[in-house]
């Protein structure tokens, strides 16, 4: 018998690699990195290491490589008393991986390697893991695995969240009508809503009543707007920005935990806006992660 | 009371990156990374791994981040009886890193991170470890470090082979000469023994002269040619290259190994040319690395 649970995650568990370099070399030269970081990241892992530490029972489901058995990062998750337990191991293939070059003129270079996480397709629904959960969030990854995990869970009435984030692309038509309608909120920034509404042709309000009831929508320092039978607009929690990766997906840790809690909108908003405040005070999307006693004080404050 | 051993290989332990792309990404654009695998790799470690293989008693001496306890590199190594007690570990960055990007049309780019290897200039001469070897093989790495290894070497009676490699444009005239001067083998190639009597303005006789009485050439496909008292050519054994990277280093292992036996040097050149048509066979600078048997029926057959 499992534990029941709070917040199934489902997507990428990926390694970040921020570089910095003077410029970008041409074809056939070389150039010396002058700064190296490694982050732990992938938009999947973020939310379920924001959520627990703001005191939910959070699961993930990920493909993952070879390298994760044992690693650091594995480490990380389960110190965060994440259950990773129906994690999807691919041996022969690597932990998606990605590398965000970053030159002088702060011009950006993105490479991204899905590895492990293009065998998601070929996996199996986690049954288990969705049965004994209250919430599913589909964060970036694989659309026809979100796709499959967003109707089972709708067929166990579970409370579905969708944030297709910067795999949006990969999305269909076909693939975004099917995840949507089973979703009961949906999360994206400016562009993504704005990409969203133009490929299926409606309105805020249409998308609606189509699936989502509730529409959130990420605006960096201009805050969110929460669309929903009243429209909600929450300010940016003002402060030092270090490094703004990382924000978005705290605060959809930080709204689910309050609507979990059976918190009002509005109040989902303010405490996701100071949640994501916390986040982006460090580089790196799990760094400064707070618990809620300090996003207590900060929203106080 | 140390156990005397053989070859000393001092200079970078990386890891590589090997990443195959469709196209470049421009500034502020994305691409996916269709391959991606990761090698251990680095000249030293490469002589080290190598040259164990064929039967030396190799230790290894290079600057490697806090990444490196635990990591499969360094079971790797203990694995191959490499002796790594004097490793520089210096725990707050991380070990050398190589990223090697190559498109559709086989154009690369190279990047290169010294990370942990940039704090070679302020670490200590391994006294004890050279004291008890045979031999000294300086490979790509610190100018300073290298130089500082080297002339303790020579106080001490040791063979000193030096190899700058593609960290050569890193070496000052006046370090080129000081090390030169230590040594009793150069090795490189084509282009490189070139750019070294250039810089010196000098021809090979007058290097020989002036510091090492041996000059290795390697010159890919088209073999090596040795100068010493006579002048030596060496054909390539002909196979067919998957990846001709580790070909250099695992011909310098394979030169060394004879060397340290006493044989001529046309057999030094032929045992080494057999050595690294091995390695080439496979992807990566570690990997097909054969023993001295497998080697010696190459040769015979």
């Amino acid at each position: 018998m499992r534990e029941k649970r709070d917040l199934l995650t489902i997507g990428h568990t990926a390694l970040d690699y921020i570089i910095q370099v003077n410029e970008f070399p041409l074809p056939n030269s070389s150039t010396a990195i002058k700064k190296m970081r490694t982050f732990h990241g992938g938009a999947a892992a973020n939310v379920a290491v924001v959520s627990s530490s703001l005191g939910l029972k959070s699961s993930l489901v990920s493909a993952v490589g070879g390298d994760f058995h044992g690693s650091d990062y594995q480490k990380h998750l389960i110190n965060n008393n994440i259950d990773i337990q129906d994690m999807i191991i691919v041996k022969e293939d690597k932990t998606p991986t990605a590398f965000v070059l970053t030159d002088n003129n702060h011009d950006q270079i993105f490479y991204f390697y899905w590895g492990a996480a293009s065998r998601f397709k070929e996996s199996e629904v986690p049954y288990d893991a969705i049965k004994n959960i209250r919430a599913v969030h589909l964060a970036t990854g694989d659309p026809s695995f979100n796709w499959k995990c967003g109707k089972f869970a709708r067929e166990e009435d579970k409370i579905i969240s969708f944030d297709p984030g910067q795999d949006l692309h990969m999305y269909s038509s076909q693939d975004l009508r099917e995840v949507l309608k089973v979703s009961d909120i949906l999360f994206g920034n400016h562009h993504e809503i704005d990409r969203i509404l133009k490929n299926l042709k409606m309105n805020v309000e249409e998308l609606r009543e189509f699936g989502p009831s509730i529409v959130v929508e990420t605006r960096g320092r201009d805050g969110s707007v929460i669309y929903a039978d009243e429209t909600i607009n929450v300010d940016a929690l003002e402060r030092d920005p270090v490094d703004p990766t990382g924000a978005g997906d705290s605060y959809r840790a930080g709204f689910l935990k309050s609507y979990l809690e059976g918190e009002s909108l509005q109040y989902c908003g303010e405490l996701a806006s100071a949640v994501s405040s916390f986040v982006v005070e460090a580089e790196g999307c799990q760094t400064n992660v707070p618990n809620l006693k300090m996003v207590h004080e900060r929203m106080d404050g």
